[in-house]
């Protein structure tokens, strides 16, 4: 299940840039800089929608790679404009999408530390998907779509959520 | 893996109430009504912070009963005072506890329906766990959280995530 649970987060993450061309559309509305979203906040010492984008991308990154056995590729986190943040999240998704379901075959088995891990300490694949991952992606993911939705981008859950797989019918 | 996402979800709805603890020494501090944050939205056309947790605690307990091959226990949607709300997470705690490793067999299989999906159209066990119950619970637990943090509750992430399983040390 780890390799569809990492693809269930990239697609949330894809989300984002259709929340994106929203947030595009009421500033051009509106007549104000696009920058104002992306810098909005919901508490003064609480991290702007960058960030979250930026963080959400290295829980989801970070699953995909040491769920895998490899090192996370290094990002920057220099995103200052609409079209970095939008390559921030297709590079993340370009990342994901290249680990392939069988690299995955250890990944309960992995041993992955955090660099505010208490000393000597680490997760074990199904701890860090469960506990680290899928709650600080979607932790990240949901402070984006929060502040997004605060300063009022017209987006609603189905944008969170994004395509569901029904059967049947 | 369902008995182990499904417990996870219920810890960090635990976590709620912890968040409760602290909403209502702020409010005591500042003398004000607990009521005010518990009715506290992020937007005038978004649900309030009583809402978010119902829906919480119905995508666990929908989770836990529709996985474990049961019809969830009905919940009134009555909630008005913080006391109600610390006994809605309750309640749903307990059910899932109630649930145990071995009702989780045939997870994968099993087919559930969603009141609002489309006319003939269901999830199979897994897609419901990834695209619908972790999801939603996580969504609607963020924004609880980004209700009370946005109006000054002193939370932080590690008052979202709840206690770590690290190994090793």
């Amino acid at each position: 299940m780890y390799y569809q649970a990492i693809s269930q987060l990239t697609q949330n993450l894809r989300t984002i840039e259709t929340w994106l061309d929203k947030a595009e559309e009421f500033a051009a509305a509106k007549k104000f800089d696009i920058n104002v979203l992306l810098n909005g906040r919901l508490a003064p010492d609480m991290k702007p929608f960058i960030y979250q984008v930026q963080s959400a991308t290295d829980y989801v990154k970070g699953g995909a790679a040491w769920l895998s056995g490899q090192k996370p590729p290094p990002y920057e986190d220099s995103e200052r404009t609409i079209g970095e943040v939008r390559a921030r999240i297709q590079k993340t998704v370009a990342f994901v999408e290249s680990v392939k379901e069988k690299q995955y075959a250890d990944a309960g088995r992995q041993k992955v530390s955090m660099s505010w891990a208490p000393a000597g300490k680490f997760l074990v694949g199904e701890n860090y998907l469960l506990q680290m991952v899928i709650p600080n992606a979607y932790f990240h993911i949901a402070m984006a779509y929060a502040i997004l939705r605060h300063q009022g981008v017209d987006i609603g859950k189905m944008d969170f959520l994004g395509p569901i797989n029904w059967s049947g019918g």
